[in-house]
């Protein structure tokens, strides 16, 4: 690939780019889209939504990108949660240290690289990238501290910012936990594996055990249905409503029955309150036994302080460690209930089975990897498969295969990794959306750093080397050297991977192709008026973060190899940086957050980065001939690895646990104030299995979740394929 | 080697056991030696011990073999705690799967292995030991599922052994924690890393700390000085002794006040209780503040409760993790006093450091471990060498150079690993005696795996295929069939190590040499008659559990190869189940224990050498060409994974953390029977750090430590090279 297809391929990307953020501009003012790209504002600010003059003012084109330059940090917190915040933040660190490593990377590495050899340069424009690429310096060259020189600029700036960001995502995460004063999970506590036995029901011996070993703290419990069981529930309870309401009893009186029945304390049947009309006991309501033998070995149990709920969450509770385990209940609208029905006991299992799935997955996914790769060795492929000389022929048609189809095509397999990965953390167990979420964000981080980056620079090396049997790859020793003499080369693709799956990647996260497709369907096909019938989404962390690293690693082990992948990197982090903002501040709307702990990937991936390009960089002294800048090397990877540590030992502790000093202040408080009688409240209704369930959205149901503010939490449940998750649905609210 | 050597060799060493289990049954009844081979006797009846008839009555010889046979595992546990118990069920447990093992081995492997080729055997004295490997099973034998069914039958025995011993030692370390009623440990935890202040001093730092965030469980607390600092006190509670003793102060109060001084409560300085002399107010002793900054960032609280010191012990209390670390504290006589001087912030650098340390010495300790394997070979090696064929002319010298030198000097070299070791877990931090010990026995199990086992097979590998570059085996891919290849033929090195390092060990275990030599000494050259002058020591763990685990490893791999191995190995478990029991009973003192934490070290190691013994038949399976039987034994990995698996999902917890509902109980019994103000009582001056540093030792120091249970346990400070640790101390009781 010369300059002039890398041209070609901008060229493409940046006019696609142009169109469609134009197009963003002018969708975004019709008042008919509101609902695709306003939805984070549909959910906060309902009551202006049938303001006529509130969407159809006409704003000027770039306006979005002013309004999302210009939102501060307190502002995202506040709309997007704390996870947002670090979200941004990593993309503001590549930034920063992507800007430091262009300045010392164009302007010291590249004009070394490129008057590296002695050699007769041809026309700028037909120049080959490679000539670019550290390939181009002679054996033994004098120049090579250079490219040590701007390895350890690089490698010091990373730390340093890495430090102080993580410092301040720890404070930060701190003041999510001190903040979050009205959160009832911190209260609850999930307990799970509670033992059978033939003479009591679960509920029974839930409240004995924790009356027994918490007398003093513990406060009251909700044992968790299986899902047949409260469907069942669900529908007696419309029964019940529909009685009620057609004996003209008023409408608040039922709705705190059927909180009494559902959401609140430790009931197991309908306990009618107060003096009810005769007809309603007629119903066959009173099954208490029946019901008992529907409740799940699971339950949420409520303390009085937020301490001892820490306490009861962290201790092991029973000699058996495979009965009465305590999690930490994650808040109502995080808790992912369909988890909690399936026995604790096959989790492990399960968990192994999901783990050897995933190795095979990722193994088995290389294949359209490795046919992407051989399409920009096209040259190279001609000599084994003399029969495609003939498409390759024409240039145009050279350089579109070359320099655009391989990403997209890589694109289009990539796309479809994200929900198999959401469906192997949902069999994993997780109790909560946001831990869901954060695990297939682990997930398809391995896939994509493994498949997009390793896959490539190994296929790229056994073309390269096709007498050499592939087989040898697998040789340890070999794989530094191999890494060495793979990743300059491979720069060119990863060029192209840029410009493509990055730039336009962000383009179609602004234009929301699939809910706008949605949206068009609703309206012209279904001929459906009501623009909040099509809900909104929460932000995908598990494929944006996954993409922001991969960005990351490419631009650490490209930046001193083949400096010249910066300059579109830099554009790539300065539109994410634009576009999720906007994003997060109209788009997405906040239902769950995780407090932050996707900083923890964040900055292990860094440092893996980091190290990798170090030895990358080893590797290729080594093969330059060049011992010194080998040996300043080694120090500089031992000093990156006893830095992780010391973050890890430093920081990491306070994403795992939650300090009690924090927890007993926030008692305190909550104490003195006075408030804590309120909270006590507040938990009994707070965690309604019922709502989160009900896959139809009938008004009347609404009614069954108590008048907390959960309330506008708590939403429907339509998936979009790459989401499985419930986004907001706007219109269910009793009349 | 042929049998006629393994047989000299086998000879040579049963002569050398049965002479020297003689000498043993001699030298136990001579009554000088009493403190050499009745430590523990000693230990526990000293009012018996100036009985005249008591060790001159004559045993007959085997006397000893049956009383150590007879002992009954509640009497092993009441002598020798649970951490005995859990070794010799290692030994027991080894007994029996290599019973069965041979069984199934000798009966129907050896004669398919003897006659697995059409070949004229020779006598069978001059028979060479590889006629009964593996290796002599003629490619694509029908006769290789038997081989198949015979680790079938090893393994599900192993595993189902394995279950039900994990089973019984967790339900007996659930026993050590509720029976210990009266250890004061579960009521204290271990603060480190107190930050410093210029307005407080530690001390005052704590008790604010504790009594703001643990005010209804917190009941006093006992700073931690500095060494320099704590001889000081020492001397100066000498003096005052001295100058209370000559003014007729009784004894009682002098010991009280002490008392007081150094163990109690949160005193800094020297609190005078009663009217005390005028000449002790001269004496320079109200240095509070001088004491103040001699305090180290370390004490140890003491709570009201059990439950409330497990709590505070397991919480992260501050938002910074490096502050305030918690831990629950060792029992008085485990706790190892120098390492809380060390601040708490470095350690996870030594931490590092070590590891880097471990590597390299690993490492490097493979040149004597290739020597002594080419000595082995030296037929191979007059190849190589021609000049060595003039030793080696000589049949007697061939013999004894193969047979019985290569393993005489692994085990002098071995002999300098756990000293080493020792350190290395003393510089990581712990901070109990019981733990440092544990985190050696890991140490020295990776090493000697690693060194005996790996090194031996790869030395072999590469001698015999010497043609082949010695670099290539680092490639994992050809790791099973190398394996495959060389565990056969290195099966007779193993034999020959079963038989002198395993064999004499015992003998040089039951003759104790170090001590009879100081002992010796004391008694003929110091002309010392004070048999108690010198000390006993504690089980040495860290040399003794890799040793029989390594043999286990050795046992597993070879059953099915080489079964030759496995009726001297039967011999092996057998004397070391006599050997051990007897010396537990008699000579070891137990000081201090870890309550069964060996045991998942022991578990672990025994999946690791079944899942190596698998994959090791595997590649066997596959050379010779038998994929029925190799298709067969991937089901049997996957299972002995998931056994694996399921036993630390469900036993492995209770040895990492502790049950709150047993804690939670005992509390309760002892809170009903009244004892817990007696306990309370007790803790305030269990701890005693001035005894347990003081070097000499003096009569005058016993006084400074309080009456309590701790009196016996705690104890003087002279050392023997590989265990560096305090042995018991008879002599020093207080007038």
């Amino acid at each position: 690939m010369n300059i002039s297809a890398l041209l070609t391929s901008s060229g493409i990307n940046t006019a696609v780019c142009v169109v469609l953020f134009s197009l963003y501009s002018i969708l975004r003012k019709q008042p008919s889209l509101v609902s695709v790209y306003f939805g984070q504002k549909l959910s906060q600010v309902r009551s202006k939504r049938n303001d006529p003059l509130w969407f159809q003012r006409f704003i000027p084109s770039a306006s979005w990108i002013v309004k999302s330059w210009e939102a501060s940090e307190e502002e995202l917190l506040a709309i997007g949660g704390l996870d947002a915040v670090v979200f941004l933040r990593a993309v503001v660190f590549s930034i920063r240290v992507f800007s430091v490593a262009s300045v010392i990377c164009l302007f010291l590495v590249l004009p070394l690289n490129y008057f590296g050899k002695e050699m007769d340069h041809k026309h700028i424009r037909n120049e080959q990238l490679s000539v670019f690429t550290i390939e181009n310096v002679k054996e033994g060259s004098r120049w090579l501290w250079a490219h040590c020189l701007a390895l350890y600029v690089i490698s010091s700036c990373a730390c340093i910012l890495l430090y102080f960001e993580y410092k301040s995502v720890t404070k930060m995460r701190l003041a999510y936990i001190a903040a979050s004063r009205s959160q009832i999970n911190h209260f609850t506590v999930l307990v799970r594996a509670i033992p059978w036995s033939r003479e009591e029901s679960y509920s029974v011996r839930v409240a004995k055990f924790f009356t027994d070993y918490y007398s003093s703290s513990y406060l009251s419990h909700q044992m968790i249905y299986k899902s047949g069981a409260m469907q069942k529930l669900m529908t007696d309870a419309e029964k019940i409503y529909n009685v009620l309401k057609s004996n003209t009893v008023e409408q608040h009186y039922g709705s705190r029955l059927l909180r009494c029945g559902f959401c609140g304390g430790t009931s197991t049947s309908f306990k009618i309150l107060s003096p009810e009309p005769e007809n309603v006991r007629t119903t066959s309501l009173h099954d208490g036994p029946d019901l008992g033998k529907k409740e799940c070995g699971a339950a949420l149990v409520f303390f009085r302080t937020r301490y001892a709920a820490l306490v009861a969450s962290e201790a092991l509770q029973q000699p058996n460690p495979m009965t009465w385990v305590t999690d930490l209940a994650p808040e109502p609208s995080d808790i992912y209930w369909s988890n909690l029905y399936v026995p604790y006991r096959i989790f492990w299992i399960r968990k192994i089975a999901i783990l050897v799935a995933f190795i095979l997955f990722v193994t088995f996914f290389l294949i359209p990897v490795v046919f992407t790769q051989s399409l920009v060795h096209l040259d190279k492929l001609e000599k084994v498969f003399p029969f495609i000389k003939g498409i390759t022929e024409r240039k145009f048609m050279k350089q579109l295969i070359t320099g655009y189809l391989p990403s997209v095509i890589l694109m289009i397999f990539l796309s479809i990794v994200p929900p198999i990965m959401m469906v192997f953390s949902t069999l994993e167990g997780s109790i909560s959306r946001s831990g869901r979420k954060r695990s297939s964000c682990i997930k398809v981080l391995y896939f994509i750093i493994w498949n997009v980056f390793f896959a490539n620079i190994l296929t790229e090396a056994a073309i390269d080397h096709y007498q050499v049997s592939i087989m040898k790859l697998g040789d340890p020793k070999t794989i530094p050297n191999q890494l060495a003499k793979a990743v300059p080369s491979t720069a060119t693709f990863f060029v192209t991977y840029v410009l493509t799956s990055g730039w336009a990647s962000l383009s179609f996260e602004l234009i929301q192709p699939f809910p706008l497709l949605c949206n068009s369907f609703y309206r012209f096909i279904l001929r459906n008026k009501d623009d909040t019938s099509y809900g909104s989404y929460t932000f995908p962390y598990h494929t944006e973060v996954p993409r922001v690293l991969l960005f990351g690693l490419l631009g650490f082990t490209c930046s001193v190899l083949a400096p010249l992948i910066l300059p579109f990197l830099l554009v790539y982090f300065f539109l994410a940086y634009l576009v999720y903002r906007n994003q997060i501040l109209d788009v997405y709307v906040t239902r769950y957050q995780s407090g932050g702990l996707y900083w923890p990937i964040i900055h292990n991936t860094t440092i893996f980065s980091l190290v990798l390009t170090q030895i990358i960089s080893l590797g290729v002294f080594g093969i330059k001939h060049s011992p010194i800048a080998s040996s300043f090397t080694i120090p500089l990877i031992i000093c990156t690895l006893l830095f992780n540590e010391y973050c890890r030992q430093r920081f990491h502790p306070i994403f795992k646990k939650t300090p009690s000093k924090t927890i007993i202040d926030m008692d305190r408080e909550d104490e003195h104030s006075g408030r804590m009688e309120e909270i006590h409240h507040q938990l009994l209704s707070a965690y309604c299995q019922i709502k989160s369930e009900s896959k139809s959205s009938g008004k009347s149901l609404e009614l069954n979740c108590p008048e907390t503010e959960v309330n506008d939490k708590e939403t429907g449940d339509i998936s979009r394929p790459e989401d499985p998750e419930a986004p907001v649905n706007t219109s269910a609210q009793p009349p």
